[in-house]
């Protein structure tokens, strides 16, 4: 067998074929099945997307309902997650407490021996109604607070705001999160949905793809990235800072700034205009920009000075803040969107499986070494 | 940025540079660090190969009695994590309950937040000790008895038993394990460990790389192929079948027979050799050589027919089923060997990192396609 050498991190390397999701990245598109994401942020709704990548087409009012139906109905967690969570130590972080709980899940799912498309499409709706789920309780649980229990009335984004806060969310907090869920929901293969493949295509269960899923979104290189920009925020707001010059500081020092560059994109990322957009408007709203404005003005420079674009990560940060959510939730919340996108790869990955089995480029020790007996060892 | 078109399942396509394990597919070659396969089956020990494993290099007297000393005080198990077992419902598979507990083993591990080399190091001699402790604790748990506390003064493998079967294992047990471990130890870039360096890759944590791995290791197309041996034997035996016609119909019939063939091996994998003798003498030891020579008569009707390999897990299932081991139990004590490789290469990768995200080749819907609103849809 003859072995391909590729650069590091498979950059440009294709690793699947998938009728999910395209990028451009020279041009900055982004679509899901073909739709380009601006449409969607503007017209459809998290549970809309969310059919459309699982099923490839739009779905009809009918079969909105149903879709809509099937995931309120989802809104139920064994009790025994529930006792499962109060035990953990408030200490945990929501990203450990999400990846636990959600591998305990296949304890309780009628269908876990079974990995045939309709079954994973079944615990793919239980996914994505128990990951929101999840993440509201531990955070309630962790503050002392009361569960909430679910409103089957509410969209997929009301109710997670609903659990959350224990109170209605107003219609602008509710779109604004719905439009943060479509936006978030799939990017092809990135490294969280590349690992739920990887995972998926050894015919395990969906479980085991998402739990991995989950700890690869975790990474500061990823989904982390967004908690790591509202840190900065904070501590240049704290600090009293100017924040174009401590960021100029933090690069002279030769320090990352999280929330900028894109392994695909080469110009703006197109879910970044929407976040921007977005994060403008709440912030006004609420009568505090301070969010918005240190972010544009930092984005302004790095743009200029540093020739990169904000990824999605950069204005999430202040439109989550705006939101009043804490900010270990963001990268809790990207899962409790991309559940709709990695469910989406894992199914299809299923559909039509190989092992992804790659090779590594050999440099250790010259083979063969000899056994040594430990006496005769330096 | 171009993309390179390649086949399905990345294969035989470089995806990362490593000193670890060097496989020559052709020639049947494994080898650790250097070392021949057959070298460290004959002459090392579990703890030796992780050792040589995690650095590159043999270990001298002293740095090996130190090592064994780590390994042996991390056989500690938080109470809270045993609690957590304990609630498990019995019938949960021991690969989602040990995918689950290593999740919150992070919890309580006090270099949780502390992503350096030199925590990493520590976290994998807990995650090594605790992997084992937890298999053998949960499958005490599931059949009502008491847990065995660990033994300090027994080797890796022979503590495993002990707390497994709460008796002393014999030598020959021992040491069979003991070699079963370090077989399994190490395989380059097979699915499981690819799955936990493109976790490990965000920069996320070393228990999200590893519950990712258990995840993958899971599947029947990695870890699980041993159990679907072990279960074809059985069938066999129950229906008083003819092995080689058995398996005969069910290649006309197009089914799968578990533990032949191998996406790296053209020749025999070096692993089943020992695995055969290993198997062949503890079956004359005990008096109950059916399950090696059933495994042997296929083994040598499918070499023939089909020029397929025995691999890894064709043998390693008749050998744990005459130590006395639960079927559901070999991928797990495929994971008490493998954690020692996953975590080399979650260090190696850590140390050198670079975001692994590859690109998908699009066959979906043209884009751009139209939202159209939904009432006007078909």
């Amino acid at each position: 067998m003859s072995t391909a050498v590729v650069g590091k991190g498979l950059e440009g390397i294709v690793a699947a074929n998938s009728g999910i999701c395209w990028i451009d990245g020279e041009a900055g598109v982004l679509s899901y099945r073909g739709i380009d994401i601006h449409e969607l942020a503007e017209h459809s709704t998290f549970e809309e997307t969310t059919f459309l990548l699982w099923n490839g087409f739009l779905p009809n009012e009918l079969a909105l309902r149903e879709f809509q139906a099937q995931l309120s109905l989802a809104r139920a967690l064994d009790q025994r997650i529930i006792d499962m969570l109060k035990a953990f130590p408030t200490a945990a972080t929501p990203m450990e407490v999400l990846r636990t709980a959600v591998s305990a899940l296949s304890f309780y799912d009628a269908d876990e021996k079974d990995n045939s498309h309709d079954a994973n499409v079944r615990k793919a709706y239980n996914l994505t109604a128990q990951i929101a789920m999840i993440v509201a309780i531990y955070d309630r649980l962790r503050k002392g607070k009361e569960i909430v229990p679910p409103d089957r009335s509410l969209s997929h984004a009301g109710n997670f705001l609903w659990m959350l806060n224990g109170e209605l969310p107003s219609e602008t907090a509710t779109r604004t999160l719905d439009i943060a869920l479509i936006l978030h929901a799939d990017h092809e293969l990135n490294a969280s949905t590349f690992a739920a493949r990887v995972i998926a295509a050894t015919l395990s269960d969906i479980h085991s793809a998402i739990t991995g899923a989950i700890g690869a979104l975790k990474g500061p290189l990823h989904g982390g990235a967004n908690e790591g920009v509202m840190r900065l925020l904070l501590k240049i707001d704290k600090e009293g800072a100017e924040p174009v010059e401590y960021v100029r500081n933090m690069l002279a020092a030769k320090q990352k700034i999280s929330g900028f560059g894109h392994r695909v994109y080469r110009t703006e990322d197109p879910r970044a205009t929407h976040l921007r957009r977005m994060s403008e408007q709440l912030g006004k709203d609420a009568g505090q920009p301070k969010w918005f404005e240190m972010s544009r003005a930092i984005e302004l420079y790095i743009n200029q000075d540093k020739k990169l674009n904000a990824n999605v990560d950069f204005y999430s940060a202040s439109t989550y803040a705006t939101l009043g959510i804490d900010i270990d939730l963001y990268t809790p919340i990207f899962a409790v969107s991309r559940i709709a996108g990695w469910a989406a790869h894992v199914i299809e990955q299923l559909d039509d499986n190989r092992l992804i089995r790659p090779r590594a480029e050999y440099i250790g020790p010259v083979y063969p070494s000899p056994w040594i007996p430990v006496a005769e060892r330096p």
